[in-house]
C-alpha cells in the first residue's frame, strides 16, 4: 500500500502517559491508540499484525479438531450465580440495564456460557469428545492497567473448550493442546523464549500449566529449570524446590509474561449446569471439561517487548504488517518496482512520500518491517536491501529481489 | 466436514420463547443459540454464514478505499459528554467501574471515538480525504428485543467513517458508498428486494438514506415509488407526497427491514472535538464527516426472513455455510465422492450419520445448503442432485457433478 494513503502517521515521541515499552513503540508507529487506560484502538497497521496472529492461532486450533464459534460479550447474571463466580470473580465488570433492570456481566471468560450451551448438543458418549473455540473480545475490570497490551481492560483472546467422557480422553487432548500451543508460540517468533510453566492446579488437578515468555518486563516471577527448560511459579516452588518435570534442582529466577494457559476443569463447570452424558449402559455422568486460552492482543505486546531496539520494532516475518518496506529517496522513483511486487502478491508498504531520507529511514526502523528495500540515486538502478535485524545492506537487482522473496 | 463431528444438532421444534421466524429457523438449524433476549451465540454453522457476509462487505469497503481498523467496545463517559449524547442517546448502555469508579459506555456507534482519533492523524488538506471502517460488535440497551437477529442488544456491524475537506468531496464519496452498498446487497442475494429509502436527514442535510429490504416482518413502514423503485419513510411522506427521486406520485405502502444507512454528518462530530484541517493558505476549517453502517448479523436474519419455505432456510450460494450437502442414504457410502470434493476444495458438508433417510433429508432442507447431493442404493452409482430452491432432481455422474461445481 501507498504510505501517503495510510490513515496513521508515526510520532517522534510516545504519548506521555504510556509507561510500557510495548505501548510506547506501538503508539509511536501508529499501530495502536489508547482510548483510556487498558483500552486500545487497533489502527490499520496494528490490525494487520493482530489478524496474522489470529490466523496462526486459528490454524493450530483447527488442526487439533477445534470448531470455531462466537459467544456473546453480554452475559446474564444468572449464569454466573450458578457457578458462584458472580460474587467471587475479582475483576468482573457487572452492571444493570437501565430499561430491563437486568444484571449483566461483560464476559472475561466463557465457561458460564459454553457449559449450558454444550448441554443443548451433548447427550450421549457418542457426542464426545467435542472441541470448540472462539477468538473474541474480553473484559476485565483491572485495578491497574499500565502495561500497554500486556494487561488490558478490553483485550482479544482465543479460548478453546473441550468436552470429554473420561480422564484418559481429557489428558490425551490436554497433551495435544500443549503441543499446538508450542507451535503457535514458535510460529509467532517466540519459540525460543517461551517455556511451559507449572502453576497450582486449583481443586481438581495437581498442576495447571501456563506458557510464559521470558521478558524483563514480565509481571510474573518464575523459576526456570536449566536442565529441561520447564519453569515453575512461586507457589509451586514453595511446596517443592525441585523441577516437577525432570527433578532437577537448579532453578533460576526469571521474569515472564503469561501468553497462554491450559486447565483441566474436569467437572467444575459441567456439574453446576448439569452437563451430563449417557454411557453405553444408560448411566449418566458429568462431562469432563478443559479450557485453553491464548491472549492474542497480549501476544502482540509481548512480541514488541521481546523484539525491539532503540530505533523501533523488529517484527518476526510471520506476523509483520508487511513483508517489504519499499522506500524511494532523494528524488528516485520506485513506482515500477512497487507494481512488480504488487503483481506478484508481495505485501509491500511503499513510502512514496516527499520527505527527507532521514525521516523515511527513521520511520522504517520504527515500523519494523523485516525487509527494507531502498531505491535512490546512489543505488544506480539497483536496490539496497537490508534486513531490519541486520546492519549489513546489499545491492541487488529487481530480479534478484523477486527471487529472494520467493514469488 | 463430517456432519457427525459437528458441534451442533438440528432440532425438530424451535425454542418456545422465539417469536421471530429468523430466530426460529436459525435456532432449529443450530446456526445460533439465544443466551438472553437480543443476545445470541453464533455457532459453527452460523459463524460460517456471518464470515461470508463479512468478507463481502469488507471487499466492497476496501474497493472504495476503506482502511480497516478496530475500535474499542468500552468508551469513557467524557467522549459522550463532549457531544451531548451521554444524556440524549436513548439506548446507551452506561455503567460504572467497581474499582476506578469511572463511567463507561458500551459503544453503539463510534463517532465519539473516531473523531478524536482522526485528530491525531489529520492536520492538513493533504491528509484528506480518509476512509476507515471496522467490523465490530456493538451494543444497545433495547427496550424490546424479540425480533431475533433483526434487533439485538449485541450485534455485529460494519461502520465506515469518511473525512473530507468540502461538501463536493463528501457528496462524491457518499455516492460511491451508495453504489458499494447496492453491490453488497446484490452479492448477499438481496439485490432485488432492497431499495434506497429517503429518511429525514437531521440538522445538516435534507435527506439521509437507508437501505430497506422489503420483507413482511420488517419493522418500518415505507412508501415505494413504482416508477423508480426508491422509497420514502413515514416522516418524509408527511411533508412531501411525491417521490423525491423521480417526482412520481404512486407510492405503495410496504414494510421494510433496515439493512444499511448512510449519513452526511458534516461537522456534527468534528466540531465538538475540534477536528480541523489547515488549507493551502494556512486557514483552519472543520473536517466534514460521513458515516455509513451495515448490520452484518441483522443481514443474516433478513436473508432468512426473505429466503425460507415451510421446510427451512434457502441460503443464497454466496453466503451459504457450505456449497454442497452430501447425503448417503440407506446403507450406501459416499466416502469416495466426499474425498474427491474435498480434494477439489469444494466446501462440502457430508452427512455420514447412521440415521433414517427421512431424518437426513429433513435436516438438509432445514439447513438450506443450496445444492443437495444424495447417494443411495436407488441412485445406482450415480448421484441425485437437487437444488434447494427447486423440486426437480436429476441423476448425474461424479464427473458431471465436479464439472458443474466448476472445480
Amino acid at each position: 500500500m501507498l504510505q501517503s494513503q495510510l490513515f496513521t502517521k508515526t510520532r517522534r515521541n510516545a504519548p506521555k502517559d504510556e509507561e510500557a515499552l510495548n505501548a510506547q513503540l506501538l503508539a509511536r508507529g501508529g499501530f495502536v491508540q489508547k482510548l483510556m487506560a487498558g483500552v486500545y484502538s487497533f489502527l490499520p497497521l496494528g490490525l494487520r499484525v493482530l489478524r496474522k496472529i489470529e490466523t496462526i492461532v486459528r490454524e493450530e486450533m483447527v488442526g487439533i479438531g477445534g470448531e470455531e464459534l462466537s459467544l456473546p460479550v453480554l452475559h446474564p447474571k444468572a449464569n454466573w450465580s450458578t457457578t458462584g463466580r458472580w460474587e467471587t470473580y475479582d475483576t468482573l465488570f457487572r452492571f444493570t440495564s437501565h430499561y430491563s433492570k437486568n444484571d449483566y456481566v461483560l464476559g472475561p471468560t466463557h465457561e458460564e456460557v459454553i457449559a449450558p450451551l454444550a448441554q443443548q448438543f451433548i447427550f450421549s458418549y457418542q457426542d464426545l469428545p467435542r472441541y470448540v473455540f472462539q477468538i473474541q473480545t474480553k473484559f476485565r475490570d483491572e485495578k491497574r492497567a499500565k502495561s500497554g497490551l500486556l494487561r488490558g481492560r478490553e483485550f482479544l483472546m482465543k479460548d478453546l473448550y473441550s468436552f470429554h467422557r473420561d480422564d484418559a480422553d481429557l489428558d490425551a487432548y490436554y497433551e495435544k493442546v500443549q503441543a499446538a500451543y508450542a507451535r503457535v508460540f514458535a510460529r509467532v517468533g517466540l519459540g525460543d523464549d517461551t517455556v511451559l510453566t507449572f502453576a497450582s492446579g486449583g481443586s481438581f488437578s495437581k498442576y495447571s500449566h501456563e506458557f510464559q515468555t521470558l521478558i524483563p518486563s514480565g509481571e510474573d516471577t518464575m523459576y526456570l529449570c536449566e536442565k529441561c527448560r520447564v519453569a515453575v511459579n512461586k507457589e509451586i516452588i514453595k511446596e517443592q524446590p525441585t523441577c516437577p518435570s525432570c527433578g532437577g534442582a537448579k532453578l533460576e529466577e526469571k521474569t515472564g509474561a503469561e501468553v497462554g494457559n491450559i486447565f483441566k476443569l474436569k467437572t467444575k463447570y459441567s456439574a453446576p449446569f448439569g452437563l451430563q452424558y449417557k454411557d453405553e449402559k444408560g448411566a449418566m455422568h458429568d462431562v469432563l471439561m478443559g479450557c485453553y486460552g491464548i491472549g492474542i492482543s497480549r501476544l502482540m505486546g509481548v512480541v514488541v517487548e521481546r523484539f525491539h531496539d532503540e530505533k523501533g520494532i523488529l517484527w518476526p516475518a510471520s506476523i509483520a504488517p508487511f513483508s517489504v518496506h519499499l522506500l524511494e529517496l532523494n528524488g528516485a522513483s520506485a513506482t515500477g518496482l512497487y507494481s512488480a511486487l504488487q503483481k506478484r502478491g508481495v505485501d509491500v508498504l511503499y513510502d512514496e512520500t516527499e520527505r527527507s531520507a532521514g525521516e523515511k529511514l527513521t520511520d522504517a526502523d520504527l515500523l519494523g518491517v523485516p525487509l527494507r528495500a531502498v531505491v535512490s540515486p546512489k543505488t544506480k538502478g539497483k536496490i539496497e536491501l537490508k534486513r531490519r535485524d541486520s546492519e549489513k545492506a546489499e545491492l541487488v537487482s529487481e530480479e534478484e529481489l523477486l527471487k529472494l522473496l520467493n514469488h
